[in-house]
């Protein structure tokens, strides 16, 4: 049983200037925290989250059966990031659809729900957004930021944005930017969703539909590519559904990964934004902080000062160990402080977010040594 | 230029029964022939094509610019597949949408439009019809079988089918089987399609529309299984589509893969018949020599006789070289005569139909060893 976790919420009225030269204003930034900030506010780790997260990272909320938080296997008393020693802050990313101000909320011109008007959000955006966080919550300076995926891109962005206000990054299963092909799937996702005759442009709500079949579509395609080859075939295979005999239909399920596809997409339309899908998809294409150096990333990285911790898993197709061995070589270059950790782990992209006890122990020990620097 | 090809067709009045258990008659293949039968009837090549592909295989159709068949690189006079040497023979396949008879047909019966009845075929059956064709045509023995991709399962299965009948199997770019992750994207591209508005349970036809958003999103998804992340990221990198300013939308095109994809998409929902996309996808999923055999592929291939030669590409994630050699294994296993060259290529599952110099020379010299055999 984990602790229990209390969401909380900042208003922020100023305006927050975005990278397309829109802004945002009147926004809520939905949080939590777990463990105590220090007397010198140094030992705050903030954790960023990637696509289907949110500020609830950790602990169990009162009364709710099986809500522990979606990293709650690394996070807490005792776990690897211990909140005994670090005082823990999770946020949820502007244009999200779990808390903070997202496209289904008001647009506070108009009244009216923002849809497809809420303004294209970017990874430096969501880290400008988190950075007037805390200075509201009082902390000049992180001990980490911690993130895995397109988590992992703001932690990298942080040490671009802000390498003052920060000691460690622990960059876990990212990239430097996205491949073509991880472009292409986001668009397929993309296109799904907005040819779904309920998305109306994106301004659905207002019809009282939702554009399910878009987002089922969406959400099996991420599915296939968070595994691997190797745990599919391990955990579904050609098993049929229903004992050996095949039925020969084109639109029933027949095989077990079918009805597990359409479980997930299913429920994952359940709750889900469309609008949100769209945003946070557009803001993985986007990130790429070598490109205003031409193309070189260690340039881009010259800039950061923290100390790093990348963290890769062998099977990761979406984000393989090569792009993780980018962000080493470009930091490298640069001279700066790397550990790098190649988890030879069956799970693919998954896998950032299961147990696996090489993984738990280098993040354990990073964190240990992060602690211990700390109290010197 | 290439020279001029007549496609043909035959009416089969009789029943084929069907795996399934259901059966078709009165049912049209159609086909195209290029070079000569010889005397003793021994020089026939059948080459049996993928999803989206036909009996079209080589050569152009009279007064018709670029409309050189799909593998017309490979086939024609003086081309690997020499059609000085040998009688090819091109089919397209019961259930497509190229000329066969399919789902946009009427059944006999009814004299209504099948659609969604059409019945399930496999690539037994397919082998089944395409046997019954060369009957016809008065061809009793085969030089060889070819296929790449779902065409390399035909000309597996022919080997089990119709061991006597057939002196080479030639199966590039293929499979024993579908693994869980490539039955994953078939349904994904499936559901696309059948939760579509404009699908109408598969009878959209009496609708007077096409379920042309589940076909666009079907295409996308296939096309980028076809190709290899690094060549995706050679042809397309993150270049934007205009210029170098980002628009900041979710719904523009922004990078050049984007507009590729769409612009596939597009083009190929035009022309693809819907019902037809389920159904060979359908056929690929089921194809599993080795099912009745517990999942033993060396007892499945025991039947076999055919000379085999297997062609693999290196950078094929879709049909990998691992699944080539499955093959290879089991029919090692069964001391059987095979060739297998692993072709390092750039192109992903794409290369079979490419031009890669080690690639046609490695065919050209196994069907002149062919050629050799019928004139020994």
């Amino acid at each position: 049983m984990s602790f229990i976790a209390t969401p909380q919420s900042m208003h922020f009225p100023e305006v927050l200037p975005l990278q397309s030269g829109a802004s945002i204003r009147d926004y809520h930034l939905a949080y939590e925290t777990y463990g105590t900030l220090n007397a010198d506010r140094s030992n705050a780790v903030l954790v960023c989250h990637a696509l289907n997260a949110s500020h609830h990272v950790a602990g169990v909320y009162a009364g709710q059966d099986k809500s522990e938080g979606w990293w709650d296997n690394m996070i807490g008393p005792g776990k690897p990031v211990d909140t005994d020693r670090f005082f823990v802050i999770g946020v949820n990313n502007l244009g999200s659809c779990f808390g903070s101000t997202g496209p289904m909320h008001n647009h506070p011109d108009t009244g009216e729900v923002y849809g497809a008007d809420f303004p294209v959000v970017t990874v430096e955006d969501w880290v400008n957004a988190q950075a007037r966080l805390l200075d509201r919550l009082g902390i000049t300076q992180l001990a980490a930021v911690l993130g895995g995926s397109l988590g992992g891109m703001q932690a990298l962005s942080w040490t671009l944005q802000y390498p003052e206000r920060m000691r460690h990054a622990v960059v876990v299963a990212s990239a430097p930017n996205l491949t073509a092909e991880n472009i292409a799937f986001n668009e397929v996702a993309r296109r799904a969703i907005v040819t779904d005759p309920d998305f109306h442009g994106g301004h659905f709500y207002r019809h009282g539909v939702i554009p399910k079949r878009g987002l089922r579509i969406a959400r099996m395609i991420g599915h296939i590519t968070y595994l691997s080859d190797d745990v599919m075939n391990e955990k579904f295979g050609r098993q049929l559904r229903e004992g050996i005999d095949l039925k020969y239909s084109t639109q029933d399920i027949e095989f077990q990964i079918e009805s597990y596809l359409r479980y997930q997409g299913d429920k994952f339309s359940d709750y889900f934004d469309a609008n949100t899908y769209l945003l946070i998809t557009r803001a993985l294409d986007y990130f790429d902080p070598a490109r205003a150096h031409a193309g070189n990333l260690t340039r881009a990285l010259a800039r950061a000062t923290a100390k790093f911790l990348l963290v890769s898993f062998t099977t990761d197709w979406r984000f393989s160990p090569q792009r993780s061995r980018e962000i080493v070589k470009a930091l490298l270059d640069n001279r700066r402080s790397v550990s790098y950790a190649e988890i030879d782990a069956p799970h693919g992209h998954d896998a950032f977010l299961l147990d696996d006890a090489r993984y738990m122990s280098v993040m354990r020990s990073y964190f240990d040594s992060i602690a211990k620097e700390l109290q010197a």
